[in-house]
């Protein structure tokens, strides 16, 4: 009985102690108290301005991936300078995450399709904490503060479509995103080119990235437009980065068997890898 | 009754595996070990050289950040000429930590104005334990070993005090750093003007140390020294680093302000920031 | 009783959910999942191709470190002119890790001496899964896919060695390797001298490092062949690593005096350090 009733209760703690390995761990707290915040800012605003909308006017909301968004509606004149921006950008929107890279790229080119901001730089940090690949610094530029606060929405309202093949394990990480037409966040930061099918292919460890890019190029006709690997351009993540352009029908094939062995690979390095959200290529 | 003893057990289990975040692991296990060695070391001195004095004659002491102090009486020449450093510093004192960069920075600030040893080199490694920051490793020269140990011992005691203004939680975290007059250090480091008042504004991830460098400068009148961001002098990490100069008062202000703005930001990407010692500006 | 009770679950909850610092955690499951696979492919290769088999050609194994090896028997044209590598090499071997480096290298080392593989570049990653360290990935190339397949499972089955003098714990790691004949793969990666008596001397944090460097110059009458810090050659990793070269007992000494007084300062930074297999030199 005792040895029965240790059982019952181990099998409770272990429940309860047991973290899933694979998943981001969303800020639910956080998420939770935007929320209320947010309904709590609607109500107030038909009253008065509440303090915290008050004081912090420059943020828009958070995301899955540890993402924030804020905007500045007239940057600092002498860091406008420091950082080297083109004068005609008076309000700069800001994208910024500790995990990911390719999925804010991808949701910000919808976003400079929809509104008149424009991508003014695309920085990645070695980060995703603790695992083996990018966060992320995007930023829109514009003369209006409305612009730049549009397209900080539309990105962190498309990242939960952008992170639906991300996949994680214990072992590592896949990425992969598809674009019918390629814009301005997909050229800054891959050299992608404008208006065309675009894909971004992402293996780590590296090893298994090397593999899926030239899976990925044996399976369609696509052009392959960079290749990043840990000592060139992939701020030392330890991934391999591979982006591929060509006929829309192309390079989904090329990704699709590239996600098909990526996911066989990844999952020889430990448990299945899992789908951030809902998978959307 | 089954039921309301397993609710105790379950209540006493938790209670011993949640570990707070946001706060830094302070090896507790390594103080005691120092601290009980120093005192065998003190007794042992008085009688004879204990063991672990004569192996480690090179150690100073550890200290929070995982930060460890160490010393060279005569650094080996071949290892000196190929390390560049100026043939005057025939000893050299080393810092180096996990965690940290403008703590240990600014702690070496004070060292330098209190002792003989100059600033050879600060190096920022992208580590903080999966974190999204850097660590550090600082080298001070002297022809006498006691002006490199003195310089060492003055970081390190200093050290609780500059982790002050060092806040983390599970979204990223927030560094500030003042002085009233800038030495060698945070000149080596981060180009301040020796003698003014300067002050370091670090956000992670990158996206809120923007808004703070922006948020800085609005609110008192200082001059931008540096701007770093993920993929401009910070090795990578997700921070953007701000460092101002100016009048004392105003430099203050300008930390102030942005502190506000940044515990603000920071909790909507997780739990409140935590201080890691006891704020000192 | 109550108490009693209480305190047995207790140890047995605890027990199962303390984790031991300092040990790799060796991908279990997917040992004993390929080794099934093993045994399984091996039954059904004799009575017909098992889909895995069939799909995977690429996949050679996985081993410690969270390391995978793979081959690519064609490299696919674009790709092999995007990554600039040599014609020749046809097919190509790739040994892929998230942490080490140092034994990777050297295990690598011994697969080139041994093969008609040669090394065709080697790429440090900042990794160790939030570590101090890096990760790797290893391009092996050859003509024929058998020689770079045989490079690779050379490497992947001496790993268990070259993890001999890996040591961690919370604070940090040293890495030591010895060699008595160096090859390509160490020259490729350290520019070491081929066919001398050669050593690896890593320690994280970066400062016991440089004091390890120092230790190791002055202990052995060795060459010093390289010195890397955070903020050169190490892809900003927490480590200074130091490489020599001279008579083989020489390096040998001076490696083995390093270790000793490496585990020394490591140990004040936290528990014992561990090794991950066991020590080789």
């Amino acid at each position: 009985m005792n040895d029965q009733l240790i059982k019952e209760i181990m099998s409770e703690v272990l429940k309860k102690i047991e973290k899933p390995i694979g998943k981001i761990e969303t800020p639910i707290k956080q998420v939770v108290v935007n929320k209320e915040n947010e309904k709590y800012n609607k109500q107030s605003l038909v009253e008065n301005q509440s303090n915290k909308q008050f004081c912090l006017t420059e943020f828009v909301d958070t995301a899955i991936g540890d993402t924030i968004g804020l905007v500045i509606a007239n940057l600092d004149h002498s860091l406008h300078e420091m950082m080297n921006i083109d004068k005609k950008y008076k309000s700069i929107g800001i994208i910024g995450a500790r995990t990911g890279a390719g999925a804010q790229i991808m949701s910000a080119d919808e976003a400079v399709k929809a509104t008149n901001a424009e991508v003014i730089s695309v920085e990645l940090a070695r980060d995703t904490k603790g695992g083996a690949g990018h966060g992320i610094l995007i930023l829109f530029g514009a003369e209006d503060v409305s612009d730049v606060r549009q397209a900080v929405e539309i990105t962190l309202n498309d990242l939960n479509r952008t992170f639906g093949d991300l996949y994680i394990n214990e072992g590592g990480h896949l990425e992969f995103q598809y674009t019918a037409r390629a814009s301005y966040a997909c050229n800054k930061a891959f050299k992608a080119p404008i208006g065309k099918a675009f894909g971004i292919i992402v293996g780590a460890p590296a090893a298994i990235g090397l593999l899926l890019a030239d899976t990925a190029m044996k399976s369609a006709n696509v052009e392959i437009i960079e290749y990043w690997s840990p000592a060139h351009k992939t701020s030392h993540s330890n991934e391999c980065v591979t982006t591929i352009s060509g006929d829309a029908e192309a390079v989904k094939q090329a990704i699709l068997v590239a996600r098909e062995v990526g996911l066989k690979l990844l999952s020889m390095m430990g448990g299945t890898p899992i789908s951030q959200t809902t998978p959307y290529i």
